[in-house]
């Protein structure tokens, strides 16, 4: 395969937002380096949250952090990737020294001197991306297309690392808010991990998708007549002050609430009934790179199929200003 | 020893608050239940909350829930505890039934129909206490004084507890807030288990008697110099919105913080950041009855000393008004 | 319901082995004892040790502790139940005093004075049971008929606590040896954790048995071309020498094997492999009454469905020898 | 400081077991790698398992395992160590990219290609040592002299970990098996997390040593009087059948055991009882490079003082006839 001197991607500054760029430069790999080819990447609600409400991670570079690659050129010193390896790419991007990384927590790697892939650092809406750290990628099974594989390294990594934190199990009581693009595949891993599964969606179309998806119960507010504590767990991919506390009122006495949405830049307690029946609110960022090979183990056996529309890559913009308004469910994926 | 059959206690009414009551009768134990004499009782910040602060408990009960006492009387058939021993209460009073009970988490319980001793249920404001589930009881060691057993079952417990559900242990760096009454117990709780300790309090006082018990440092805030994610656990005695803020500042990425104390009704937390660093808040509440016996080994092996002060019941009232004014440290301890 | 004052039940004595005893009084509950009448009870291997192989659990006692019945009678100091309530008996029947029992192991009770239930201490194979602590009771959900809920107190709980410790979850690659009395449950649980099974049973007619439950592979010995270290959990349900050198070998690093079969009396590890492979070999007895609950709830949610023939109490030393002389497969319950 | 362009070393062949050899080249740093002046170098009885007993671990390599020195040369790559830094080498050589090494169990990385340092790999019994890959070297604190660095890199590390791993803490009454290389660290290790200590060594002079060194208890063997299960957690230094017999006899219900030596090729464990009573034995091995950071910070606080002995490396052939004789206690570290 000829790989150009030069290619497309779209590259966020601050000034001027997410914009086309022509005429960038393939970059070279060094000796510790791999060069993929970009085959699918995926829309966040993130790449929003970076675009227009200011959440700042970096000037000036390509966005794009949920990526499904093949590997086409590496440096001399690679030697545990083969070429012609599809790939996908571990976001948190970490360094594998400090002690985060070293005690099994590299998704909070504090080490992260240029970002995330596609937050901060060069990411996936481009045709070919430099990686830098090669331990950062994780290998595509046989059977799992590298559409579902972009999707599948944040809209399903997020949910499935939240869910581990808090513990979810066979016959866990699981209370879920949202159903949108990280919940759909919520609802999936909850019932591969055996939990029974009640979700909250205001969403009226969302009540049929919950329930196809495999969710015990779907409602768009609980009904009146459920118990305090019947919870549990509480997972929110929502996260407003009025989710949170529908969280805290319906977690059982030593349960866990993981707010895993960003909608509310503060979220108050109740400190007395968070102390008196010892609920934890627990922190969940991303996954870990061997959450995403879980993740990709529970697709490839046909446990959980992402939702995935494909597009174009020169379509980006378009999709932007639809996941603005909403106007689809599921995850877009391009190919470049 | 003859067992009279009335008694003098402080009773709390919704109506009139704590009042002294006198001739109230010596209850007899039934089959299943044991008499203890009070020996020592302590006062607690939580029962000017109950009086005066509206914390909803209960009505018309005994107050006093840091207990120490003898076993005078038994049922017949109690058969695992032998007449005149030495015991403290442990205050949640659990059921031993429940599904929190019989896992590990008795300090949950939720089925304690009447409610805690002292708090709610009869405790030790009084010369003889019924115990209907004498479960609920401790073994004091021999070299414990019941003064100290009684301030050790809730001022030395409730930062045991914390410490234990946040994971401090050897080389833990430990930010505490506040060095009062629970305060002054958590500092020598954190030496035993071999953490580094960092103290704030603003009562310049405070730095003196910190130091002495062990603090490595303690600051009325803390130096500019500090770095964010300076610590592995934050355990807050005062929970303010300030005091909490400072806690998720400082605690590192992956870190527990245990909000112990109850001066705010509501807190809020910075969302993205808890997200992005995983931060836990987990809520902690008294102790179980195996930490308290852990706490009474831990005083008997002479790792902790309570500072306790000690005054006649009938003193009660007075000693609630320094209390209010914060005019003494420790623990004050009556004997009725 | 009339009660009769005479029964007939089979009792275990040292001199004579089991023998069945005519006009054996029903006892008369106490204040805080219960009556169950016996609807169905199991039989077990565990029984086998006790009459055949001098596992010594006591003389002179009822035996049988797979045990569902129905609440006759109760006295009066019993608020929690109520009559009529078909419930089963958690056979290690703790006292919920201990430091174990409080802090979660109570199958680990170390003050069992009597016994466990038909294991030293009264159990089932007769027409009423006195229950002296109705803690140990848990009532089976209107779905599930008596005679499965018997085989669930061990049959069931026995792999399903054994999964548990051993951290058994969605996508543990779970090695099983055997597939009788115990395992057919195994495979079932482990199928509803979401885990990977293969299992080994040298009977040929096991393999379509594990299949038809679920088992992702079965073989009557791993193929010569498997990896060691392939596993993460291995579970024995045998408990040989052999099979246990067939854990150690294939299970991975940093993992667990439980051995729950009881076949040889003592078993012995390869230590540089255990130490270097950081591999850890975990005791495992009987289940929690928590993990009972969860347990029934498996079954009654149609996740799981135990193996059960049922017949006459009377005919039980027939099934004995039958048991003796492995002529069945999954569990006989009898009715009174 | 010029660095010459030969050296001497230690080398050990199967053919002829440990040979110094002369003008051997130091070897030149590749890009990512860096040039270690050997500092310390400790010798441990894992050397003598090598040269005598068998225990293969490779061919050809300069041995010594416990290893501090300072960084002289660096390749270009190289960007997280600075030159001159002071380092001790994680032996265990872990590659940071294997699910072990990601989950937090680098010390049982399956990767090793060439081996552990000095055991399989280039070691410490030479002047320059050549480090392949720097992620597996910890800053040595300023206050820690190089020979103690040396000796903490395993004889410290080693009971550490296993400590860590069976959740040894405040208050756990730990037995302890062996008072010798290990063990004399173990000791001082437990005491600085709080745990209550029994020894038992047969060596009359390790009473006095056990003792000085913090031990509660030390015996040649356990008293007559003292109860079985009367140990949270038995770590056995030694592990010959009889000291492991003496740990299940004497470790509680639901406690662990640990056997760290390696005496015996095989242990035999009593299968009833470690069912029944829910013993664990856990594999042990050497320790993860964020224990080593904890074992610095043990010692830079003057919690815990490695006992160690300073010789020429030239005389390292002396010291092992020495070591195989039990002539001297603590470790003997080698200054090149």
């Amino acid at each position: 395969m000829s790989i150009p001197a030069t290619q497309y991607g779209f590259v966020f500054t601050k000034k001027d937002g997410l914009k086309i760029r022509e005429n960038m430069p393939v970059l070279e790999p060094k000796a510790d380096q791999v060069l993929l080819k970009v085959d699918a990447v995926g829309l966040c609600h993130s790449d929003l949250h970076a675009i227009y409400d200011g959440f700042d991670f970096g000037d000036n570079y390509v966005m794009g952090h949920e990526i499904a690659g093949t590997i086409v050129k590496k440096g001399a010193m690679v030697d545990f990737w083969d070429l012609n390896t599809r790939v996908a790419c571990f976001g948190p991007n970490s360094c594998g020294h400090c002690q985060l990384c070293r005690t099994g927590f590299e998704n909070d790697c504090i080490n992260v001197v240029n970002g995330w892939f596609g937050l901060g650092k060069n990411g996936g809406y481009q045709q070919y991306l430099l990686v830098e750290k090669p331990r950062n990628l994780v290998a595509i099974p046989d059977n799992v297309e590298s559409s579902d594989a972009a999707a599948i390294t944040d809209a399903l990594l997020t949910p499935y690392h939240a869910m581990r934190l808090a513990g979810v199990r066979s016959g866990t009581k699981l209370l879920q808010i949202g159903a949108g693009g990280l919940g759909v595949n919520g609802i999936q891993i909850a019932k591969a991990f055996g939990a029974q599964v009640t979700v909250i969606d205001k969403k009226p179309e969302a009540v049929d998708v919950a329930k196809s998806l495999g969710a015990d119960e779907v409602y768009s507010a609980l009904p009146e007549s459920t118990s305090p504590g019947s919870f549990d767990v509480a997972i929110d991919y929502v996260s407003t002050q009025g989710t949170f506390d529908t969280c805290q009122k319906y977690v059982r006495s030593k349960g866990n609430i993981v707010p895993v949405g960003l909608a509310a830049p503060r979220i108050s307690f109740n400190l007395g009934d968070l102390a008196l029946r010892e609920i934890n609110v627990l922190g969940s960022f991303w996954g870990t790179s061997s959450d995403l090979k879980e993740c990709f183990d529970l697709v490839s056996k046909g446990k959980v199929k992402p939702k995935v529309t494909v597009a174009p890559l020169k379509q980006l913009p378009e999709y932007i200003v639809k996941l603005q308004n909403s106007a689809y469910e599921g995850r877009v994926v391009f190919k470049p």
